[in-house]
Formats: C-alpha cells, sequence, structure tokens
C-alpha cells in the first residue's frame, strides 16, 4: 500500500472497514475529550483560576444561560424521535432535571440563582438580549443536530457529560476559591450535576456503544461528540473575543456595568 | 355587499379582519368537535354500539396503538420548540402520563393491557407491523404538524382532548356493556383518561385563548383543531374499509384470527 493510501485510510476509514471493539469505541469516544474538550480552553483556565473581574464572569453567566436554557428542548428534540418507550422513559429525566418538576427547582432555575447572585437582572438573562450571536448560534445547532441526525448519533452528542464532572469540581472550586462574590448557594447548579451527570452519561454511552450498527455509524457517533465539543468551545471563543480583550464586544451584546 | 363578495368573507376571513372575541374563538373551536370529531364516525358507533366481533375490535385496538405510542414523540417535538419554562413544565406532564414515569406505569402500557385482552400478541401489537398504511400515515402527520406548525397552532392540534371525556365515557359504558371479551381491567386506558384529559385540554385552551395575537392565528388554531379531527377521523376510516366489509384488508395488514 502506498503511503498515500494509508494516510487516506486513516483519515477517513472505508465505509466496510472493520468495526471497533466496544472497548476501542469508548476509548475513541473519551479521546476527543482529552483532546478537545472544553476544560482545556484558556477561557476556562481564566474562569477557574481567579483571572476575570466580575463583569467578565456576568457575561460567561449569561451567555451559559442560552445554552442552559436550550437543554430541554435539545432533549424534547430526541424524544420526539424515540419509538423505544424505555429510552424515553430513561431520557425524560434529563427535562424533569433542567426544567423541574413539581416542587424540584430544576438546573434551570438553579443556573438564575448563579446570575441573580452575580448582580444580574433576571429578566434581561432570560430574554438572552445581552447574549453574543456566536452563542445562540452554537446552541442551536445542538438542537438542529439532535432533531435531524441519525437517532444514536443524536444520543452520542450528548457524550461530552463524561468530561463534565472533572470540570464542574474545578469550577466549584475555582470559583469559591478565587471570587468573593462567589459563594456556595450560587454553585448549587455544579453541585447537582455532580451527581446528575455521571448517571445519564454513563446511561447514554452505553446505549451508543450497543446500538452503533457498523463502523460508519461509530464514525458518526465519535464525530458527534466532536460536533459537540465545538459547540462548547465556540462559546468560550467568543466569550473570550468579546470580553477579555477590551474593544470586541460585538454590537447589542450585555456590556459589563450597564445591565 | 354583493353576496358573492359576503359569502368569500364567510368563508375565509381577510388577513386585517377583526380578531374574534374570546369567547367566540373558543365557540370556534368547539364548534369542529360539534361538527367532526370522530365520535361521530360510523365506526365509532359500530364499536361502541356491539356491532363489531373480536377480530374488528382487535383491529382497531392495534391500529389505535399506533396513534398511541406517538403522543409522546408529538409531545417531544412540542417541548423542543418551547422557550418558555413554565409551559414545559406543564407540557412535560403529557410525556410521563403517556410513557409512565417511576412505578407509573402509564397509558402506553394500559393500552397494551387493552391489546393483551383481546388476545393480541404484545410484540406485534408493539412492531406495528399488522397497522393499516393509513394510520401510520396520520399519525405521523400530526407528529410533523405539531414539529412545523406555529407554537400556538401545534398547542392548538391538542385541543380535540375537549371532546374527549364524552368518548371515553361512550366507550367504557358501551364496550363493556356489549362485548363479552372486554371487562374493567382492560379498560382502565379510558378511565385514566378521563381524569387526565380535562386538564390538559383545559390548560391548552387557556393557552391558546391567550396566545393567538391576530385573527390569522385564530384561524389556524380552528384549523388545527380541524386538521386533527381528520387525523383522527382517517383512521376509522381506514378502519372502517379495511375491516368492516369483507375483501378489504391490505396487504401485510392484521388478518383477524391470524396474528
Amino acid at each position: 500500500m502506498s503511503s498515500v493510501a494509508a494516510k487516506k485510510r486513516e483519515a477517513a476509514p472505508a465505509a466496510n472497514a472493520p468495526m471497533l471493539t466496544t472497548a476501542e469505541f469508548e476509548a475513541a469516544i473519551r479521546a476527543v475529550g482529552a483532546e478537545r474538550y472544553h476544560d482545556k480552553h484558556p477561557f476556562h483556565h481564566l474562569l477557574h483560576g481567579g483571572k476575570l473581574n466580575k463583569g467578565q464572569v456576568q457575561a460567561w453567566a449569561l451567555n451559559r444561560y442560552c445554552y442552559q436554557s436550550a437543554v430541554p428542548r435539545k432533549d424534547g428534540a430526541l424524544i420526539s424521535r424515540v419509538l423505544d418507550r424505555e429510552l424515553r422513559r430513561e431520557w425524560v429525566h434529563r427535562i424533569l432535571d433542567h426544567d423541574g418538576f413539581g416542587d424540584e427547582e430544576g438546573g434551570i432555575e438553579r443556573w438564575l440563582v448563579l446570575t441573580d447572585g452575580l448582580g444580574l437582572d433576571r429578566e434581561y438573562v432570560q430574554s438572552m438580549r445581552g447574549a453574543l450571536p456566536a452563542t445562540k448560534f452554537a446552541v442551536e445547532a445542538y438542537v438542529t443536530f439532535v432533531r435531524e441526525q441519525p437517532l444514536t448519533v443524536a444520543v452520542a452528542s450528548s457524550l461530552t457529560e463524561l468530561f463534565a464532572p472533572k470540570i464542574h469540581k474545578e469550577r466549584i472550586s475555582g470559583m469559591l476559591e478565587n471570587y468573593d462574590f462567589i459563594n456556595e448557594t450560587v454553585m448549587a447548579y455544579f453541585k447537582r450535576r455532580l451527581v446528575q451527570a455521571p448517571r445519564d452519561s454513563e446511561f447514554a454511552l452505553q446505549y451508543v456503544l450497543a446500538n452503533a450498527k457498523n463502523r460508519d455509524e461509530q464514525n458518526a457517533c465519535v464525530e458527534a461528540v466532536r460536533f459537540k465539543c465545538n459547540v462548547l468551545w465556540v462559546q468560550l471563543d467568543a466569550l473570550h473575543h468579546a470580553y477579555f480583550e477590551p474593544g470586541n464586544i460585538p454590537p447589542g451584546a450585555f456590556r459589563p456595568g450597564k445591565a
């Protein structure tokens, strides 16, 4: 085989390439996180390392609200495609976790406790008027992906949750330590996710490992995790660009001190 | 005004026609049910009046399973479009009611108790292999409608539930009285819906009355109720044609005595 052909095979495995073993498939998924989950992003290090001012943390929190508040729509889109009742029964937990149910306030409300604690007006946060367009585009790309991709691939796009507990732990300790405007109460969202995310991601991982039926589907699932990492990365890029260097805040976006 | 012009206005109100009052709007919605809800369908009368044999009731139950099992997908599609957390929190009840949640078995399971009681193989029912194509097309048209129409119009398509308690009561009493193969246990689905449907439909009605913003939207909501009545009517037409007159069962569809 020529080295060109070898390179081509490496870049894009043929449609009839042999399936990865379950262990190889899981490793390929986890490798995406090791390479490009947003805990590698410079803005993440600035945020957790206490290098941001309060206005920059506000910008992060109100942009991230767009993502949080879209998650139940994404999960509704997934449920809208699932013929298997058992899978729907499992997946609906995610909607309840985020939106709350009965007396349980839910993750979005806990996120608003964070933005409240940062001194942001709740109506302004919920309106998303001040969020960066790049944030909104990334979030809607995620909802659309889940609505349109094959079901197993759509499930795979949730697997960034495999990498979330580490970032949440870092966030809780780093932000509590480094910012005098952050306290235990406002970090409730992340504490709850430390319990929820592993349960959800373990279920989704087993589903994907069991349901990707050929090498193409396995590849598409790994690509879905890359896609989702991009959804998260884009959001930090946009924050980094707009709020870390002066003069870059786009028209209409949140301006610290003016919310 | 000429009578032609008057007739035209009656048939399709102009885009700038004045809004209906809330009472007029509600009356227009309810009038759709009075005119074309599927309790007017001949097959409904045959079913409830004891005029069908067991095979025909089996055909009804296994076709109707397609509709029941699609309802959570329809509701997931709706949730996927809702920005308002309070509306999602209300709407998710419908998914839980149908799919069940925790120890609660849910409406789809109760429907399978009915098909079990009718002596149908559960795997066969759930596979939907024997369902009429017209049933499946109608059901998927409903899911697509809710995914694609404006949100208020999508909500309005659920309003056939306003008319459901009457048909459920008729169904319970008529079927218990007229068929020796029907008992209280297998009618559990309908008994539960007597409680659930009025709660859901009242919420949806108030939402539609409050959120249709102009006459065009009001008209589209009334049309959505007509559309949904058609979804239900088509299913009974298909059953009536295939199973009431001999010789009409399409290729691949359930044949009584052969499930």
